[in-house]
């Protein structure tokens, strides 16, 4: 995601804490309460600009968005879009992943969306992808019984390594796409990396996995 | 793999079978025996004309491989080249894979290799794949402790459904190539389909995988 320099980032966020959670730790537990229903509750970690979020937000009105980013200067694009519209299922969260379980109880979480997460291409930066051990476990915490992780990137090194650190900690890959535009059955809705890279032509790698419980 | 008609290739097989051997089960549980050493034992299931296990006997003289290959006209092929000079850690085997457990005991083998396997596109003939759970099943069996299983294939639907299938299994995948041919690291002995279609500038995908124990 490239940081623009968005003069008071921070201070259009603490403007708009109607559209964005930046103490999220107090609704540990109460999303549910939070969203004032009982539907599945669908996390995007790194969400960019968050057009992905707000689309399936549109698109699936019983299930509750979150869209989680940790930039300043990223999120207040996001937050920007919403001060238009914000479905009543739809909130957005400032916060580093490594965060997780400070924010939500465990089982609390449905399904967990990663997209076009940041490669880290050295290997003595394995532990900062989201695919890493590290995160999956943190995953697994706030996933309940049936939840999922749905993983999508252009990245090949990075979907590779994301295939094996997802068996090795011994999940269970339920579908895998290995050019995702390609299968005429995915309805997707496209996250604006994603857009991107389609019309560069480029493959979309997509994984669906669970834990075993 | 193209069948040719090979004339009396029956006949050629019974003529040869200090090369092929047509009785495997009369091995079971004898094959270290068979060869005269200790070495670990790598089965090819599906080698076609068997350029692959060829090349891979030569390459590493401290292990035993055997090319198994269910139809004559095919394997017939791969005796005519060992009649010019056979490696004595090399042996053929005409055999369906279905009949893996006949001919070798629990434990026996210590590596599997499928290479550009049948892909078999149609759900229905789904359990054809040599990488249904019902083959894995068989190569479970058959592999030690620390065996593994290295598949290759371009065919990318056939990698697709090997992946989950590996995975739902329960089955780990230790290391995964979605462009083979472009990791600079990889040193690799090709089959024929995989000349031929690294020619064409197809992508070959492969997967290295263990069972839990
Ligand atoms: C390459 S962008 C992709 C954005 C969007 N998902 C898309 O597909 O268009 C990755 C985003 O993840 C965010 N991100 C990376 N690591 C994160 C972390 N540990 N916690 C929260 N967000 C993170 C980055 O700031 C960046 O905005
Ligand atoms: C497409 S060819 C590939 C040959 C070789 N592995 C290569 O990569 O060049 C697949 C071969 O597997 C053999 N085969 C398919 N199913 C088999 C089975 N159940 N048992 C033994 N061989 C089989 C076919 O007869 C064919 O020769």
């Amino acid at each position: 995601m490239r940081l623009r320099n968005v003069k008071g980032a921070a201070k259009i966020l603490e403007n708009n804490q109607d559209l964005v959670i930046l103490e999220p730790k107090l609704y540990r537990s109460k999303w549910h309460e939070f969203f004032g229903n009982q539907n599945p509750i669908h996390i995007e970690v790194g969400m960019g600009k968050g057009q992905f979020v707000y689309e399936m937000a549109l698109k699936y009105p019983d299930i509750n968005f979150i869209g989680i980013e940790k930039y300043d200067n990223v999120i207040v694009r996001a937050v920007e879009k919403l001060r238009e519209q914000k479905p009543s299922n739809l909130m957005l969260i400032r916060m580093d992943a490594e965060k997780l379980l400070d924010s939500f109880a465990d089982g609390e979480i449905s399904r967990i969306y990663l997209s076009f997460s940041d490669p880290w291409p050295k290997n003595r930066h394995a532990k900062r992808r989201l695919t890493h051990s590290n995160f999956l476990k943190l995953y697994e915490q706030i996933l309940n019984k049936e939840g999922e992780l749905h993983f999508k990137t252009d990245n090949r090194l990075l979907f590779e390594f994301s295939l094996v650190s997802v068996s090795l900690y011994g999940m269970l890959l339920k579908n895998v796409w290995l050019d995702l535009h390609d299968d005429p059955d995915f309805d997707s809705v496209m996250t604006e990396y994603e857009e991107k890279f389609a019309t560069m032509g480029k493959r979309i790698y997509r994984l669906e996995a669970s834990f075993k419980r």
